[in-house]
Formats: C-alpha cells, structure tokens, sequence
C-alpha cells in the first residue's frame, strides 16, 4: 500500500522530466496495481499521462481493471486518438460497464469514437438493465460447431483467441439456431483424441443462466457448481456471452459491500462512487432519507412515553433504566435477524421453515432474557444494597419490573427479529434490506408498551 | 430448491425397495445438487445410502462439495471399506478441512482408514493454523521442470493429471530447491511453439501468497489479479500448493456471513455449523456473550439516567424524548460506521485519511443532526399547536433543546461512528468486528449526557 502512495508521488515528482523513468517504475507492475498507482496520483492529467507512456496493449489491459477510478474522465482526457484505440480495444463487458455508467458530457465524447461493432456490441448489452447476467456478460466467446474434431478446435483456437477469455471454456452451438449443445475446457481438449469430434468429447447440459438473471443468481451458480465461467442464454435459448469467475467475484464483493452498508441503514446502491469522490452534500443526500424515515418510526417512541406520562410523573425510577430495556431489545433483536438473514443466504434454512424456527427462538429468547432479566434484578438489588443507590422503598419491586420486562422484551425482540427476514423474502424482497433497523425501531416502540404494561402490573398500589 | 425437496421425499419413499430408481434421479444431477439433495433427506442413514448406490468416482466427487453437510457422519456411516476409498480419494484441500472439523469420534474412526500417502499430507496441512493459505491450499498441482519443452509438458500433463485442477495452473519449479520460477497455464501451452522450452512460455513472477498469510489476504490477491490459482510458499520459498479461486469464493461466502453476524453482534465465527443443526442451547451460549457484554455497557445508561434523577422529576416532559433522541444518535452512527467499513475493506480509504474523513463527517453529522433536528422542533410544535400533546406551558423551550440536542446527538453519532472503523484497524483488530454494536452503546451513553446537559441550559430558570 505504501509503495502505491510512493509510486504516485514519484510520478508527481518527475511527470515532467523523465518519462523513461516513470515508465520503467511501472511497466512491470501487474495491471491490478498500475490502476491502483493511477488512482493514488492527485490529478486526472497524471493518471491520463501513464496511459500515454505505457503501450497502447498494456493501457487497454489497465483500463480493463473494474477498480480503476475515473475510467470515462481517463479516456476523455487522453488524446482522442489513444482514446478511441483503449475504448475499442477494451473487453467487451468492461466497455458497457463503463458506459453504462458513463455522465452524460462522457457519452458525447467517447462514443463517436466507438467502431461499428464496438457500438453495436454495447447497444446490444445496454438492453439488459444493470445487474443482470446481460449486463455482466462478456460476448467475446469461442463458439465451436459440432462437427470439427479435437485438432481442428484447437488450430481454431490458436487463431482466434486474441485474449485470454478463453481459458475459462469454449462452447458448442447448433449452427442451425444458435442454441447451446455443450461445452469444453481447453483441457478436455488436451486431454482428448486429436481425431475425435468436439460433440463427443463437449460435456453436454452445462448449467446455464437466463439474460435477465440477477447478479446474485449468477453468483450462486458460479459458486455452488465451482464453474470456472457459465454461459448466458436469450429467451430463445440462444447463446449470447458468458460470465467468468472474475467477474463474480467483482460482484460478489459489491453484493458484500451493499449488504454491510444495508445493514447500517444506508440505502442499497446508494453509494456507487467512492466515499471520498462522492461530494459530502450528495452523502448527507443519501444518508438522509433512511435517517429520517428511521426518525419517523421512532417518533412513535414518544408517543408511546407520552402515554405513560402520568406513570412516569408517580415513579421516576421507572425513567431511568427506559435505555438499558429498549436497547437490549433491539440488540437480541438484530441478533436474530442477522443469523437468519445468514441462514437463510446459505439455505441451511427455508421460507417453510419459519414454524421450526419460531420455536426455536421461542427458547432462545426466552433464556436470553431470563439471564438479562437476572442480571437486571442483580444490578438494581447490588446498588441498592450497597448504598450506591436509592432506588426508593419499593426497589424491589423496581428490579423484579425492570427483569421481567427484559425477559419480556428479549423474547419479543428475538421473535421478530428472527421473523422479519422470513417475511422480508416471502414479499420478494431481500431479507438483508435494513432488516436491522427496522427491528430496532419496531422493538423500541413495543419494547416501551411491554415495560410500562409490567409495571402496572407489579407496582400497582405502590408506586403507580 | 422444490425439486430438491421433492427429490428427498422420493428417496425416502423408496429407499427400501427401488435402488435403481433412485440411482437413475440422482446420477444425471451435477455433483453440488446431489449434496443438496443428501442434506435434505430426513436421516443420516439415507444420505449415506446415496452415497452406496452411486459409483465410487462420482461419491468422492459428491463427498469434495464443501456444501454437503455432515460429511464426517457420513463417512463413518458408510461401510468402512467404502469410506476408505471415499476418504483417500477426496481432494487433499477438502480431506484436511474435513479432518480439522472431525469431531473425536470421527477422528478415532476415520483416521485409521486413511493411506500413508494421505495421512502425511492431511499432517502435513493440519500444521497450517484454521484460515490461513496452507489451510485452503490444495497440495495437487503440476510441477514441470523448466528445461522441458512445450509438446514435453503438454504429454506430460496428458499422463498424470487425474483431476481437473490442472485447469488452473501449471508451475515450473527449480528442480534444485523447490523455488517457484514461473506459472504457465494450459492455454499458453497450447498456444506456445511445442519445440520451445516452457522457462521460455512460462510468466515469470506470479503473484503468490505466503503458507501462513491469512484467508482475506488470498482472497484479495484472487479478486485483485483476476487469477485463477495462487501458488502457496513456503517462509523458505518452496511452492507447497496453490488456492483455487473456487476455494477463494467458498471462503468469501464465509467472510460475508461472518460480517453480517458480527455487526449483528454475533460472534463471529462462532456459528461453524448450520443453525438448525445447532441445538439451541449452544445457540443461546454464543449470542450471551456478546448480548451480557452490551447489556453490562449499557448499565452506564441507567447511571447517567440516575444522574440526571431530579431533572426528570422536575420534567417529565424530558423523559418523552429520551428513546427517540438516542436511538438517532445509534442511527447515525451505525450508519456511518457502515460507510467506513466498506470504504476501508475497498482500499477507498486508508489509514492516514482519518483527519479528511474527521472533516466530512462533521459536515455531514451536522448537516444530518440539522435535518433531524428541524424535523423534531416541527413535531413538537404541531402535536402542541393542534392540541394532540400538551408539553406544558415551556413546550417551545422543550422543543428547542429536543432539537439543539439532535444536531449534537447526529453529529457525535457521525463522528464516533467514522472514527471507530480506523481505531479498530490502527489496533490491528478488522473494522467489521462488532463496530456497530459498539457504536450504539457508546452513543447512547454520551448522548443521554448531551440531552440532559442542553436541557440544564435551555430550561434554566423555567422547568429546571
């Protein structure tokens, strides 16, 4: 990391003198890291200077790399010409990815100087709406007709393959309609008879994924089926690209991240530029709405302590531990939530499991409050007897509320907090959606109406 | 998933008379499917009979998914000698993870089954501390000597290759001392001049990662250089094996659920096993800890609450708030505790950006805390103004320090929530691990302290 910055401060230091050196520091860089230099050196013109140093082979393999920052601003700021050659020469997923989200001032100046085929390709792929198998597809195939022999395949591929996507599998399709028959890696190739047809050596049936298949389906299939690279199919069963491995671990780590920033009470998605790039007015634009929204929900805590003013008004005592009960609902609360959102993205649990795991949770929860609930009671008694303390003449009375509502709370907090996620995905909806704070909230409110209903009960004609 | 279900009905239904029935449903599956369907038969003895019925190739194919459950009870539960020739052909990645999870019984049985061959390998990889490369690698690679030629070391992988993980990666190795001098893959080989040596084909300088480095680090080098494999080194420099980029996503999945139980408060790692294979006290064992550990923290609040015992005595009023006033505080911070973990985990942020994302977030804790808090005075004054809640004759001064309160409350939620992240990693510990539960503790705490302490200057000399 602290070569990165050293990098990029050298680069700031000698961008106008000495070329050759810069180019030397990083020529032997793996692509991964001279995007990361380029992303650490202060200004756009530098970055845009090493693509001009490097070769124009090793600039487009570096604009291939999804963590480049600034990718269309890049290609913009170099000369026209060298724009155009990265841009076409770009692989045909990273294109589109890069124009899809490409500002408008981009699209005008980079796509006139899309070749035919490159414009007709991105077109093509711009149709599926982002994130789905379309849109993180890659059309550069090899596409093998049935007929030719093993050897024959591979003079072809030695030909054709111009990059090194085909490491990842060469399909089969009926030349008739397009519709895949099979697939076969270059090592069933090596491994097979010279003479023999590639339809008798493809391994046939190979698990596949609709167009308009969600990233997280096609991330599943790579991962469950440890599949090098599934290949995407129309409606029509005809085949239209394939997705690798890379880039489902590309995915895979914006799914992980959305889910942290979900869980946080961010908006999902909401964040596609770097925290640091995003201006802090557009940041308090996002972080806003969930905030407020969570604000209103809670609102209704209020109202509900405005309805147990008068208590409040006779046993003060029961005001102070209002904290310590509403937050150790939300905690079990989100507890449960998190290890049935994990359950449930595993599928070590399904939507019809939802009675069996009530139960369970019954039981959980029911022991989680009754060790709190113990604790509590321990708390209040402690203090008071050790003078630390006043809880009034009636303290006892104080800590058995204070406990039983705990025990209430924790079980009513562990239920809800286990059944949100369930409910969350029989709506179609993603059960790791916010499911944290909702609990929260909705644990608040409830959490409230259980500890002042206890009290009621045990301090009836004494305190209340 | 339906099918899956309905699969296991039928094997269950069957099971004791029609074997080739059920062998003709199973045996078309892909091998991740055939585990799904062993995992939801209802007893252990009918999945381990799936196992009997399949030829022998295809149930140690079927016993190398990491997704099958109950691998080691399965394998005790087949006749010994078939759980010999299951055992020994596996996978030596999969065969060790099974023997590091392997209860003792399992040990006792199963360990005296294996072949000297095995067992020194399985010793050999169970030296690797749970989680590091020497843990995930598998110890079957091909090594080729540099002096051979091209058509040499494609004949060569022809002969020896008996699995598929040759579709990697091949490494040339210096025959002196074991040092890794290059990688080639299959397609170089192809693509390369038979007649040329593979020293000559082979890319110099892969990206390797060391026996002890941990499973983030290789999972990052994996994503990060789009590789396949990643060759394993010895602290000697010897190559020992190499980590797939299937293992590499196996082990995201694991760091991703791990992350969504953490900053739910759970243990992280505490779960190895499914939760409805978990029996519900070992469940309440792992969520006690942490929920006593944030309960005990969350004591401090009912001693600041008693602090402030007269205050809420002289106005109750101020009780009202005090659910809503904390939990925005939690908000906030969870909010932009999220924000920062996944900025850190995506090298958006570093370190020594603390002080620049210090500025940010009291920017935008401010502008949040003003946004909350204009919203608070504005409920106050319309539940007061039609008449819903009458908040005394102060009620505007009420308002006041309910909204000066949430600016303060926002701003410090945003700041101590951005700033724990840093803390955590500075310390060495990673940001996810339980920040936002943390956050929302401490929060609570210092923002009764806030609330009351605006209180004690906007009331002075009216309710105070």
């Amino acid at each position: 990391m602290n070569d990165v910055q050293s990098l990029a401060g050298l680069i700031h230091k000698h961008r106008d003198e000495d070329h050759a050196r810069i180019v030397a520091l990083i020529e032997p860089l793996p692509d991964a890291d001279i995007a990361e230099v380029m992303n650490a050196v202060p200004s756009l013109e530098e970055a845009a200077e090493v693509l001009e140093l490097l070769p124009v082979a090793r600039s487009i393999r570096v604009c291939d790399q999804p963590t480049l920052l600034r990718r269309d601003a890049l290609l913009e700021q170099v000369p026209s010409e060298l724009g155009a050659q990265l841009l076409n020469g770009m692989a045909s997923d990273q294109r589109s990815a890069l124009v899809r989200h490409m500002s408008s001032h981009g699209c005008r100046q980079l796509m006139p100087l899309l070749t035919h085929e490159a414009r007709v390709e991105v077109e093509q792929q711009l149709q599926y709406p982002d994130g789905t198998a379309g849109d993180l597809m890659t059309t550069e195939f090899v596409q093998l007709s049935p007929a030719v022999t093993v050897s024959e395949a591979l003079s072809y591929i030695r030909e054709v393959a111009r990059d090194r996507e085909t490491i990842y599998a060469c399909y089969i399709v009926d030349p008739q309609n397009g519709h895949l028959l099979g697939a076969v890696s270059l090592r069933d190739l090596v491994m097979a008879d010279p003479a023999e047809q590639v339809s008798k050596v493809m391994r046939p049936n190979p698990v596949t994924v609709g167009v308009r298949d969600s990233r997280k389906t096609v991330v599943q299939k790579i991962s469950k089926y440890n599949l090098l690279a599934v290949p995407v199919l129309e409606s029509d069963g005809r085949i239209v690209g394939f997705v690798t491995v890379d880039d489902a671990i590309d995915a895979m780590i914006d799914e992980q991240t959305d889910t942290v920033l979900r869980m946080g009470g961010v908006e999902a998605g909401a964040l596609d530029d770097p925290y640091m790039a995003t201006p802090w007015p557009t940041l308090v634009k996002k972080r806003a709405a969930w905030l407020v929204l969570l604000f209103l929900g809670e609102m209704l805590t209020a109202t509900a302590m405005g309805h147990f003013e008068g208590e409040i008004e006779k046993a003060v005592v029961l005001a102070l531990f209002v904290p310590l009960i509403i937050s150790s609902g939300g905690n079990s609360g989100s507890q449960a939530t998190s290890l049935l959102i994990r359950a449930l993205a595993l599928s070590e649990v399904r939507l019809f499991d939802w009675l069996r795991v009530l139960g369970r949770e019954l039981l959980s929860g029911l022991s989680l409050g009754l060790i709190l609930g113990t604790i509590g009671v321990l708390r209040i008694s402690l203090w008071q007897g050790l003078g630390w303390y006043d809880y009034g003449p009636h303290w006892l009375l104080v800590a058995w509320t204070v406990g039983l509502s705990l025990v209430g709370i924790v079980l009513w907090g562990s239920i809800s907090g286990a059944m949100l996620p369930f409910i969350l995905k029989r709506l179609g909806l993603d059960p790791a959606t916010s499911s944290a704070p909702f609990v929260a909230t909705l644990v608040d409110v409830t959490g409230l109406i259980i500890y002042f209903g206890v009290a009621q009960v045990v301090l009836r004609g004494t305190l209340l």
